[in-house]
């Protein structure tokens, strides 16, 4: 391809006017962030190498920390992580827990011998109540700004940015409830994880408050397929009619487990998950689950970072942010 | 938790004797790569500090380049790569493409500006056959290593990984012409990508080979949910009775449409996806599809890399690996 740059080739590429190319390329400000995003990837897309002044410089790395990548909520958080990173000038430096039977603390290890400006942290050592958090009173004290998602804990002195567990509960009984169910189960990964024990303690509460008299049906497996097929097999021997899963890869498990059964879900038990992973909706039948809303929670979470690496005033503590039900097809009323 | 050190307790969370802990702390050499990490894990876990001797140093970043996150094959190459640039020593700073907007380019350049020692491509712009080659040639001359995966494009120098996609065609095609299948769709996302470009080249031989007299069946969309809907809509319209997507997001979409439009699968209509990406064993049915061998490329694209960071001999040059067809639910002979 040509390297003489032609402004109507770009115009074209980028669907604008050879007059916005051009306003574009000299740098001037009245143009749209979109407009100038869609430029620039026109210039990258045919070829030409981006005018020197126009070459975007990093503020430097943050290190993101998440447990693993097979459950595909956490790339989303990833992706949307790394989306705020960028538009704020960050580049992320990415680390799995999980990698090479790697720890949470030589991850940390290995990503600040690189130097970092800060670190975030999703669903790591701050979610489980057994662990020591003399890890991250080590980071405050070394004056490496830092943040966590979904696990607040008290004993760590660092914004946290959280769904709200208790209210994806409230949501999940409520639609059982008005759908006729009254043989409910909770299914979760190990309790001693916070948001895994929030949960559990609002659906104890949600049994008292909307079902008086029902028995408690639940079940503590792993955050895994392999753990919401035991579950599901633990809780339908109780006579469960709908169950509710505290991840969509649990979900996916208990489904998979029903149908081997001979159950039809929705037909036979209904099933709502949490996170509302990627190819959740797209599943046959589509998954009802409570969505994290994960954008919302990753731009909070970059914002106060960053205004905490550059030592800018921010009020922003520990939030926790609202999901949402998406009702779609695994949940319906019971069989009689 | 306690800061005293004790060998039983590490002894008893890795599984191992007191000796064996005893020796690993010691940083001497007689023990397995696996147990030093197991007691290495139990260290972290109980919240001791690892001794300073036993800290990991990186060999360097190396800079990992992947269109998006959402196609669970990604986050798949992502942990695999990651793990194997771990356990050589270096750390992965992660680039998705599409975040915030960004190109190739500009996530090239800020990966760069953070002094990488080398980079790795999966599904770039290398694979595009409409793009300029003109950005590796660039890298070639600046020195900087690099490997690309899935997309051998002869205009770049420089090793390439990828899954066989011919062979991958084969595999499906006579697994469903074994069937008893006649009307074989092929679809698939944009031909301008090289590895969409072979498989479609191999799908109209085997149509000559195999069926001799059948003409091709096929739909170009895109490879994504949507893709995979309209693509579905196109061939199933043409009389297909089965269908080879591209991907298995655009199996999913396949699957989603054949169901919308009241047929099942397998009875009604067969579908082979392509990647054999994190949930796909666990859709209900399970999804039949053509498995990339994600650990097999990461591992020669790391290994190769580390070899030309270090300018180490390494005789490993461009190769192609073979999936392999993963028969699961979502294939069956056709109805008559």
């Amino acid at each position: 391809m040509a390297n003489r740059l032609r402004l109507s080739d770009l115009a074209e590429q980028a669907g604008v006017s050879t007059a916005t190319v051009s306003r574009v390329l000299n740098g001037k400000a009245e143009v749209a962030e979109d407009t100038r995003q869609a430029v620039l990837r026109a210039l990258d897309l045919l070829g030409y190498e981006r005018p020197e002044k126009l070459k975007e410089r990093s503020g430097g790395l943050i290190g993101l920390i998440v447990p693993e990548l097979t459950n595909p909520i956490f790339p989303q958080f990833v992706q949307h992580l790394s989306t705020a990173m960028l538009q704020q000038g960050y580049t992320p430096l990415l680390g799995t827990q999980f990698a090479a039977g790697s720890t949470e603390d030589s991850l940390v290890e290995a990503i600040l011998n690189q130097g970092v400006t800060g670190l975030i942290f999703v669903s790591g050592l701050h979610a489980d109540l057994n662990a020591d958090t003399a890890r991250y009173q080590a980071l405050v004290d070394k004056g490496i700004p830092f943040v966590t998602i979904n696990g607040r804990n008290k004993q760590i002195s660092a914004p946290d940015f959280s769904t709200d567990d208790r209210d994806a509960i409230t949501q999940s009984m409520r639609h059982l409830i008005g759908l006729g169910h009254e043989r409910i189960a909770f299914t979760s990964g190990p309790l001693r994880f916070s948001p895994a024990r929030a949960k559990y303690k609002r659906y104890l509460e949600c049994l008292k408050e909307m079902l008086p008299g029902q028995e408690p049906i639940t079940s503590e497996t792993l955050f895994t397929v392999e753990g919401g097929q035991a579950a599901a097999r633990a809780v339908l021997d109780q006579g469960a009619t709908a169950i509710i899963c505290t991840s969509d890869v649990m979900a996916l498990g208990t489904i998979r487990y029903a149908i081997d059964q001979g159950l039809r879900v929705p037909e036979d038990v209904s099933v709502i998950g949490f996170d509302d992973s990627s190819v959740m909706p797209f599943l046959s039948p589509a998954l009802t689950t409570v969505r994290q809303p994960v954008p919302a929670i990753s731009s909070a979470a970059v914002t106060t970072l960053v205004a905490n690496i550059k030592q800018t005033p921010n009020q922003m503590s520990s939030t926790t942010f609202k999901p949402e039900l998406v009702v779609r097809e695994t949940t319906a009323p019971p069989r009689h």
